[in-house]
This record gives structure tokens, sequence and C-alpha cells, in this order.
């Protein structure tokens, strides 16, 4: 059966061109956690003075990564610190028991002693299989090569030793002029399975050279998370180790404020990028689908309707199958538990007209909406005609590729 | 790509030998609603004195039979009225607009004058693809042909006679001693995909010689569905025209009250049998998956976790892939929202202990798992350690087979 043997035809041409971020050098290195013959641990140093804010799964059974990982961004750090970012991939350390918080703690000490930092500036992430020891000497092990090897031009490195079922790594960025000066942004991701909202399962880290406290960071990351990350979904099925990280260096000298929304416009922009990379490496992707719900009876009933829509098996088979089988969307509709009227919705695949009133629209042809679902991205738009409740999310579809790479992951 | 060619490897090895149900005739015709070279349209008679319960899909987006059927079931009968059934496949006439309703008229119009019945005592089921307008006037040609054939030994038949995806036709049955006296239950079922409960989507019809009273056979009838159809799932996906309608006859002299214990469970096997047949033929199927979820803090969050174990497209890919990937079953209690505490789930494959206190148990070797896992009935259970909540699921594994029939269904 399968192993992934090429990129998401999905995939952009080929990584960005991230800029630099002034104050964060990046690190990798090859531990053997799992895989052999790849880089398999990045490192992240922030420089002191940074701040740091982040969101996670909110998943009961959370790794013990992204447990220690909560209780340090909650508190507050000594002014002349730096922050350091340690993941792994090829074992998520989650449901590893005491083993499991024993590992976090000696990476976080090994990081700590290494480039004079408290532990409590020490995030960690790992990410995949569940449930087997992590081998954390491993890594310890290189701990000294990677701070050795620190360099801000190293960002492309880092996203790749994070990929796990990933067919591309991903990268994102903005730059943008506030008072006549520049400020960057920079983000990767991992993720390609697994991935549903609360939050979207993946491991994000953003960075920026603009000056932003502590709690602005974090409304910034979590306001922006709920539109971004917590709108994409590509099996329903949630990690125990959703990570976004998120510093910010201050080294532009440019200070934001969570007010700035020139500022929140470009970091909106950079988690879209990264969160729509991620659906489009969604394992076995070869669509990539918009589902805009409007007229709602409330943005809540618009988003539940949209992820009824997104998730369901038969809507992604149907549109794996190029198959304008608008009757799935209307089951997916009905079964979603919030407000519908048969008789109001209208349904649309692209800017074709398909369903109206109940009922296929008079103009309406079959090869009409067959052409749509030809194309590598469709759009699923639904009016149900009750209210103004809106809401976009991102999925793709459900094809043999997915079937492929689940069924033999592990074994 | 796929049509459905081969009978589920979980099938029984034949259509069981149900028994006579004296007060029911059943007569089938092919009348090419859709399909050719097979009957698609069913009609069962239920003698005068008859009474009929029902449950009902509660998606917001019912079919216009459903919507009847469940105006009919409201409504008190007639002493001396019979009562009829009349199903098809090919086409569920869902999201069809008025011309939907209009169908359901002329449907029971035709029923209704040919059997000299109230139409109130007609109830319809279409299955099959929804949103293309049902071409009734075929099914009203074959009426008369329906009551010259009516039989009350053709369950088999009509069995046959509603199926669409479905690789073997339903039934099951029970035989009772009540006070010296043979009661007999006879049942058919439909269902293969878009199945998930409220209600699990299908069709079913089961028939009795008791003499039940109308609110007894629906308190019956709705309570049952609770714990056997309504906890069953294929895909997570509920389809607009889940029916379960029961008559009884009263034709074995034997009257039963909702408090009959031998009865009520007698029934209940029925019920089950039948769920588990449409789980066994859920589409793409290779194995049925027994989840049992105990130690919970209620009988809702167990019945929370266990389907969300049931739904995830991890879990039931890994079992696919014969993988004792139990690390699939802690994200998919994490996720369901539902208390859990990682350090004190315990979760087993069969017989065989996997994990327990947050960790593998120390007995645990992965070729136990493995083994398990090749077997076609698979238990997986879960112990959550917090309190009496219990509750146990039924569903299948998620294949190639799956894709292949569902993005191939309708061009």
């Amino acid at each position: 059966m399968a192993k992934i043997t090429s990129r998401s035809p999905l995939a952009p041409d080929a990584f960005p061109a991230l800029p630099v971020i002034k104050g964060v050098r990046f690190a990798t290195a090859a531990a053997g956690v799992r895989y052999a013959g790849r880089t398999d641990v990045m490192l992240a140093h922030l420089t002191p003075g940074s701040t740091v804010a982040g969101v996670f799964t909110r998943s009961a059974t959370r790794s013990a990564n992204v447990l220690d990982c909560q209780a340090k961004i909650a508190l507050e750090p000594e002014a002349g610190d730096g922050a350091a970012i340690l993941v792994n991939s090829g074992n998520s350390n989650a449901f590893t028991g005491r083993a499991g918080d024993a590992s976090v703690q000696a990476l976080c000490e090994a990081v700590s002693t290494a480039m004079d930092l408290p532990p409590s500036r020490v995030f960690t992430s790992s990410t995949g299989v569940i449930g087997e020891p992590l081998p954390h000497e491993r890594i310890v092990a290189k701990v000294a090569d990677l701070v050795a090897g620190l360099d801000e031009e190293n960002i492309a490195g880092a996203a790749n030793a994070i990929t796990t079922t990933d067919t591309f790594p991903k990268g994102a960025s903005a730059e943008i002029e506030i008072d006549g000066q520049t400020v960057r942004i920079a983000g990767i991701a991992k993720g390609s399975g697994m991935i549903a909202p609360d939050m979207a399962t993946m491991l994000v880290y953003v960075f920026t050279d603009a000056a932003i406290a502590k709690d602005d960071l974090q409304a910034l990351v979590s306001g922006i998370n709920e539109r971004s990350f917590n709108c994409i979904t590509v099996d329903s099925d949630t990690s125990t180790s959703d990570t976004l990280l998120m510093g910010a260096t201050g080294a532009s000298g440019v200070r934001v404020a969570k007010s700035d929304t020139a500022f929140a416009t470009a970091l909106e922009s950079v988690f879209l990028d990264l969160a729509h990379q991620v659906v489009k490496d969604g394992e076995g992707a070869t669509k990539f689908v918009t589902v805009q719900v409007t007229g709602a009876a409330s943005d809540n009933d618009a988003r539940t309707h949209a992820m009824a829509i997104a998730n369901s098996p038969l809507v992604k088979t149907a549109i794996a199958g190029e198959d304008p089988n608008w009757g799935r969307v209307v089951m997916a509709i009905g079964k979603s538990g919030a407000a519908a009227d048969r008789d109001l919705l209208s349904i649309r695949f692209g800017d074709v007209l398909v369903a109206e009133k109940g009922w296929v629209s008079p103009e309406y042809r079959e090869e009409m909406g067959a052409a749509v679902m030809k194309e590598p991205e469709i759009t699923v738009a639904v009016d149900l005609g009750l209210g103004d409740g809106a809401a976009t999310v991102w999925t793709c579809d459900l094809t043999h590729g997915y079937i492929s790479i689940n069924a033999d992951y592990r074994s």
C-alpha cells in the first residue's frame, strides 16, 4: 500500500522566498527520531525581549508538549529573556503517560542549558505517531549542534524538518509599511491529515519583527486563528498536538498594537495562506473546496452548515468524482442540526446556480455543474434565505489517496 | 470506476427464512423508476384493524414522503381501516419542491383508490437519488398489478425491491410464546450508505401479528429505535428519507402492551439484527466494529465518545488497514467534546488490553493487537474511568470500496 510518493496536485510551484525576520534564527538536524535520511528536528531562537503567544488543540487528550506550552504561554517572562522553540517530527509524544512529561522536561532542560534560557522560555512540539515513547535522548544529543547552527536565513530548512505526511513544506509571508518603516511577517506550517478545527490540526510557527506586547499578540493570534486555522477541515479529526506559536522580536523597532488594522490584515493573510496550504496538502486531496454559507439564521448556524458540508464523506467523495451532486449538499445541510428550510435554499457550484426554492434551478443543466467540478479549486455556495448569518470554511475532497495513506500509515 | 459488483464480505450466507405474519401481504413490481431488469417497487397491505407506528429522519431537509408519513402517523385511524405501505427504490423524491409533494399525493391516491383505503392510511417511502423528479406515473401504472399480486409469503421479494446500493437484502424475525400462543415478528430493511443516527439512514418495515394499541406500538418503536438504529453509523451522513414503519395486525389474537418485556426483547432483537445487517452492508465495509464505551461521566458522554470513535475517518481507515492504531482512538476521544482524562483511559481491542493509565499497557505487544484486527468482527472497548456512563454503537471500516461507490454513484 501507499507511501506518499508524490507532491499534492494542489501544491504551489515552489516554497516561497520568505523574508528574514530579524531576531529569529533557525537550525535543523537529522536526529533519527523515526525517519532516516532527512531532518526531523528544528530549533528556533527568539532574541531577548521577544514576546510569544499561542493557541492550541482543544482535545481532551492533549499531548504533554501542548500542556507544557499552554502553562508557559500564560507566564509573564523576565524582560531580558529570549525564547526557543524546539520541534520534532516522527513521534507526537502524545498518550505516553508520565514518560511523555519527562521527555518534554528533558528537551526543555537541554535547550535551556545550551542557550542559557530559563526552561519556562523553551517551547516544544512533537508530531507523528501517538502512543509510542519519544526517544528524546536522540534529540538531546543534537542540541549542541542545533545551537551552533542557528541561522536567520534557515526558515525554509525549518519548514522541511517539521513535515510528516506532508507532500510539500509550507511557508507564507507579508511585508507592510507602518509609519514609513517596513515590518515583516513570516510563517511556516505542517499538517495534512487529522485536520479539523478547535483548532485545525497542525503545527504553525509565525514570526514578526514588530514589537508587540504579549497580551496584544495573544489577542491578535487568537482572533485571527478563529477566522483561518479554525475554518479548515480535511477529515474532521482533531490532533492531540495542534500548536500555533507566534513570536514578535521587535527588531524592526516598530511598535504594533492589537488595534493596528494594517498589521492585523497582513497577519491574517499569512494565517490564511498557511491554512489553505494545509488543506491543499490534505491527505489524498485533488480538489481545494471553499464552502460559503450565507443567509443563515446566525453566523454560528452558518458555520455549522458549512462544516457539515465540508466534513460530509458523501459530499467529499462526490467532489472527488467530479460529480455535481448537489443533493448531497442538501443532505449535509439537513443533518447539520442548524436551522434550514428546504424550500428557501439555493445552491451554487462556482458561478452556476444549481438549485433554488427547494428544487433544481430551471436554467440548470448537468453539464454546467460538471464543468465547474472539473476545476482544481471549487466553490460551493449555499444561501439559506433565512437571515444574515455567514461563514466560509475550506476543505478538500475525499479520495482513494486518503484511504491509502491512512490505512497504511503506521504499519 | 465502481459499480457494486459483489456481496459484502460481512453478509450473512443467505436471506433468512422469515415467518408469515398473518394480516400482511406483499407485492413487488419492476416499474423502471431508474433501474432496469429488477423490481423497484413494493406494496405491503395491512389488514383492517392494524395499528401503525413510525420513526423518521430528523433532517431539516426531509423528503416529501417523510413529511407525509409523519403527518399521517399522528392521526387516529378509523377502526375498520386497513393500511398500505408503498415503497420505491431508484429515486428518493427528496428536494423536488412542490412536484415532490404532488408525486406523493398521486401515489397515495392511486393506492387509496385501488384498495379502497382512505389516503391517510397509505404510507410511502422513496429511496435513491436526491433532487430529480420522481416519475411517479411509472409506479401508478403498476398499482393494479401490485394489488392483484399481494401475497402473504412474498416478504423476501419486498426486501429485494427496496434495495439501492445494498449488496444483499436484509431480513430478520423472532417468534415468542405469550400466554401459550405464538406471536411472530418479521422485518426487512435497506441501507448501506448515508447511514448515521437521528435516525440511522435507511428504510425499515417491521410487522407483527400481535394486537398492539397505536400509542403502545409507537412507544415500543421509539424506545427500541434509540438503542438500535440510532446507534449505528457508516459514514456520519444522514439521509433525508429515513423511515421506519411498524405495523401490528392483531391476527394472532394476542394482545401486547408496551410493558410486555418478552415482546419488547424479541422486537429489540429484530431491530438490532436489521441494524447490524445495515452496518455489515456499509458501503465498502470489510469489518464490523462494535464500539463499547464504559466509565463515562454520563450515558450521553459515553454515546458522544462512542460516536466520535465510530465516525473518525482515521480510526476507520486504521481498521481497514488491520492496524491496531489505538492512538487514533485516543485522538477521537479527545476531540469528542465529552469529558475524558488522558491518564485514566483504558482501551481494549477484543480481549486485549492495549492501553491503560495514559499509556500503552506493559503486557501489550503489537502482534496481540494485530491478531485481533485481522478478524472480520472487532470490538473496540474504552473505559474512561470517570463514572457509570455506558453506550454501545456499531460501525464499519472506511475503505477504497466506499470511495469507489460514492465518487461514482450518480454519474
